[in-house]
This record gives structure tokens, C-alpha cells and sequence, in this order.
């Protein structure tokens, strides 16, 4: 059975670590949001892309859910040193990732090549794309003007009030190679539990996307990441609200309910069910809660058998 | 007094240590070796501007001579996950140099400009001038082919014969702004204790700069590098053998006869005072091995009284 994924950041990269544990690596293709991409100090920077790569080859710091694990972050003290904003939290391991990224890229490679290069080389297996080798940002409108998303949720935290997000360079985005074969061409689609906005709002953005999810012959599958009124982990409440959702497990239905078969619901959400199948969705309630290991496998299992 | 120095790497850098005891910071100019820096990663490296400005601001680490003091290695360790060639040394925080330089100079600064803003950054008030902004690789002839010096001296451990030593670059490569008028307009000029073919060399062929030292009327003093027949540090005998120079103090002063008014010398080499002076070139009998803090400040002592 080939499957693929719909990702964002730590949501996504905790629900994948449970569903390669039930299908073969190979048979799993992850297209990861690049919308958060950005350049600190000359870098290329993809937040998700590491995010699903450092978590699926087990090298991720687990307690705060992005960058490699026993890291340090001696580069980023010196950046301070010479007067330089350090907001963004770039761990010397982590460097590494950035660096040889941005040289492949000076290459003139793509980010989707180079995303290979870089997944294979920590011993990865299935397959990681980029959403897009286009230039798409995700900024954030609030009331001192538009800023990028990192912006919004790191260096502010997450504290301005939201007035909109827009997708900077959407509209000429393209999937990147074989983002679209690998819509049409899973058994399953699964939308991971990541923030309906900026994660999985962006890669429906990207061209060619959202049709292929209404057309593929794949179930596909979405796991809510929003629980009883709030989200997981992440400012989905806010960026809903801001846009006027719901911010509720059937507000996210709602956004999805154009192309989606079943969405995975937690038990705290069990009384939504009724309201979400009237959008013509089957609903699986279960815990979506990813505490333990065994959480993530029997959220995985929930997925494939919705 | 105006003092301008000529510095290569480690030897240049201590001995200037004990110069800025002795004059006003602000007094003082040094203009480095460039033909050492190479791209790794696809960041721009100086080696011995780095090596010059970390040890002035005292940030060196003492014992290597080179690289940030209290550095840890844990992105060049993640470079080797990734596959990639590990032999030159990136310590963490010196990567922030490295990032900041490269980041500045692809906003289309010069390297002179970066230069200042690094060394400011770190407190330092005298000038340190790139030797030139221009490409000016040294590329060390062997049996195998021509190969650049850092690979020669920190990836082959300066084992390969060498057959010769070019300046690649050298002859468009111009004085960086600032670099002539500091000769011109020194009181003292003074070529510090560095390999007189890779480090001192390469500045002298920089057009115009030789010139200036034979113009000048500032005193040229040099300090030998060559302390009874070997060198201190590096392989300066190897190099000064492989173009047929002979390996002594009288070999370097031969060298650097045609603009040198005065020539430190090691006691080791006393015997040579006589052979160096029918050069036309005074000379000084003194210790110029540089073990403590004391060692420096005495040897650049001697240096302002030759």
C-alpha cells in the first residue's frame, strides 16, 4: 500500500515515527510544507523539512520537538557577540543541515535534490519532498504590518493579534517533482495533525495540489490537530480565529471537507460527529493525543483502518 | 608613531600581542595574508585574519594558535554524518565568523569592509586590512598536481615535496583600500615573524605593495622566522627549500633585502649578523622565541629600538 503524508512540523514528524512502524519506509512518501522557509545569515532555512527528517531518523530533541537532539549552541552565542539578532534558534549540529543545504543550493541544485541528499545521508528510507522549489512564504498580517510566519511565532512568539495570512509567491508555485504523482498515484493520503493554516494550508496553495486531492483515486485521510476547542501544540487557534474558522475539530473539516473521505477525531470531540458527517466525511473518533510511543502506533493504526 | 605590520598567521599574531603593550592601539595597522582563505561549505574563510583578530582580542585559543578558545566541534562532526570532507578545522563558534563574513560579502561587501566590521564587533580599535579584496589563491606545486595551501599544509599535513609555490590571482590582484597609504604613511613598518613565502610573500606580491616597502620612508624592521635553520612554526623550511632559498635568517633577509632597513634576529643566529649586514641591512642579536607573555612585549621591544 502506498502511502502519502500531508506535513507540517512537530505534530506530523510525532505521527509519522507511529505510522513507519506499521508500513514498509519505502511505500511512504511525506510532502512537508516549505511555506516557514527562511534565510538567517545568508542560510536557507526549512523548519518542517528538518523537523520530519531530524524526527524520522531518530536524531530530533524529543523534549522540545525540532533540532538535533544533544545539541549545543555555541555558533549562535558568537552571533551575539558580533551584534547580530539571535531570535532564531540554530543549534551547531543543526548548522550543518543549513549549511551544506544552502552551498547545494548555490549549487544550483534543487531543494528538492538536495532535500535527498540530506535524508538519504541520515540513513532515510522513504521519501521526502519539498511542497514546492518555488519561492512561497507564509506572512503573518497584524497590526505593525505583514511579517514572516517565523517572525510571528518565534521572534514575537505568537503574541500579535492575528489580521490575516497571506502566501507570498503562491499563485506561481509550483509542485515540486513528484509531489503530484505521488497524490494520484497512494493507495492512502494522509493529512497529518499540523496546523490547518500555515502548514497544510500552504501546501494545498501550492499548484496543482488541491486538485489532485479531489481527484486522486487514494481514501484520504485527516487527523484532527485541533482538540476540544485548542490545539495540540502551536498557534492554529489564533490563525483560525484570524480567519474567521472555527477553531474546532469540524471548523478544520470544514476547511478540508472538498477532498477528504474520513477524519480522525479525538474522544474529547466525540459529540462534533454528527456535525462533521454531514459534510459527507466519515468520522473515526480514538485519542489523538501523542503522548507515548504507543500513542503514535495506535493513532497510525486508527488512520489506516479510518 | 605609526606602526604598519605585514602578519601571516599564529607567529604574526603573538608577536603583535606584545606590540599593542608597548604602543596605542589605535597606532597600529596590519595588513594579512589573504592567499590562505578558501571557500569550505561555501563559506569564505581567512585563516590568518581570523588567527590575528582572535588573538588581539584575546579570544584565541592559546595553545592551537588558531580558532576560538573554549570551541567545540559538533557541526564539522555533523558535516561527516552527512558524507562530507572533514579535514579542515570549524569550530563551532568560529563558524560564526565564517557565516557573518560570508553573509556580508554576498550583500556585496568588500572583504575589507567585512573585515572592520568583524574586528570592531570583537573590540578591537587598531586596523586590520585584508591584503587585497581581489582573488589571490596560494597553490602549492607537488608531484600530484597543484594544490591549494590549506589542503597542502592542514589536509596532506605539509608531506608532499614541494615543487614550487604560485600565486594565483596575484598578478590583477590589488592593494585593498587603505593597505598603501598605511605603508606610505607609517613611521614604521614592521613584517612580522611569518613565513616569508606563503604569508609574507603573498602580500609582497600584492602590485604595488613591494613598491611601497622600497618607498617608503618609514623603517622597515623585520623579525627572522627562521631561528637556527628551522622555523618556529609551519612549514617554512619545506617551502623555502622547495624554491631554492636557503633555510636560515640570512635566507629570509635575502629575501626581503631590497626594502629592508633593520633584521631581528634570534641569539641562536648570532654567527649570521655579519653575512646579513654586507646585505646593507642592520641587524639585531636577541631572544625571538616567544614562550611567554614576557617573550612577546621584550621581542617587540627590540623591534622598536633596531
Amino acid at each position: 500500500m502506498k502511502i502519502t503524508a500531508l506535513a507540517g512540523g512537530v505534530g506530523a514528524a510525532r505521527f509519522l515515527t507511529g505510522l513507519v512502524k506499521l508500513v514498509r519506509e519505502e511505500d511512504l512518501s511525506v510532502i512537508v510544507n516549505t511555506g516557514d522557509d527562511i534565510e538567517m545569515f545568508g542560510l536557507h532555512i526549512s523548519p518542517d523539512l528538518d523537523i520530519v527528517m531530524y524526527t524520522l531518523a531518530g536524531l530530533v530533541d524529543e523534549e522540545k520537538g525540532w533540532g538535533w537532539k544533544d545539541d549545543t549552541f555555541q555558533c549562535l552565542q558568537t552571533f551575539k557577540q558580533y551584534g547580530l539578532e539571535t531570535w532564531f534558534n540554530l543549534g551547531d549540529k543543526d548548522l550543518a543541515t543549513h549549511i551544506y543545504r544552502t552551498q547545494l543550493l548555490r549549487e544550483s541544485f534543487t531543494l528538492s535534490q538536495v532535500t535527498v541528499q540530506l535524508y538519504r545521508a541520515l540513513g532515510l528510507k522513504l521519501r521526502i519532498y519539498p511542497m514546492t522549489n518555488d519561492k512561497f512564504e507564509t506572512r503573518v498580517k497584524t497590526s505593525a504590518g505583514s511579517i514572516h510566519f517565523e517572525e510571528y511565532f518565534v521572534k514575537n512568539q505568537a503574541k500579535d493579534e492575528v489580521l490575516g495570512v497571506e502566501f507570498a509567491g503562491a499563485s506561481s508555485a509550483k509542485a515540486s517533482a513528484g509531489v503530484l504523482d505521488a497524490l494520484y498515484g497512494a493507495d492512502l493520503v494522509v493529512v497529518c495533525p499540523s496546523n490547518p493554516i500555515v502548514s497544510i494550508g500552504t501546501i494545498l496553495a501550492v499548484n496543482g495540489v488541491r486538485d489532485a486531492l479531489r481527484r486522486t483515486n487514494a481514501r484520504v485521510v485527516a487527523v484532527s490537530p485541533i482538540v476540544a476547542g485548542a490545539p495540540i501544540k502551536g498557534p492554529a487557534d489564533k490563525l483560525l480565529r484570524g480567519l474567521g474558522s472555527e477553531v474546532s475539530a469540524f471548523g478544520v473539516a470544514k476547511l478540508y471537507s472538498d477532498f477528504l473521505d474520513s477524519f480522525v477525531i479525538d474522544n474529547a470531540d466525540a459529540a462534533m460527529k454528527g456535525r462533521i458527517e454531514q459534510l459527507g466525511i466519515r468520522v473515526k473518533v480514538t485519542n489523538t493525543i501523542m503522548r507515548s510511543f504507543e500513542d503514535k502506533v495506535e493513532l497510525a493504526r486508527a488512520v489506516l483502518e479510518s
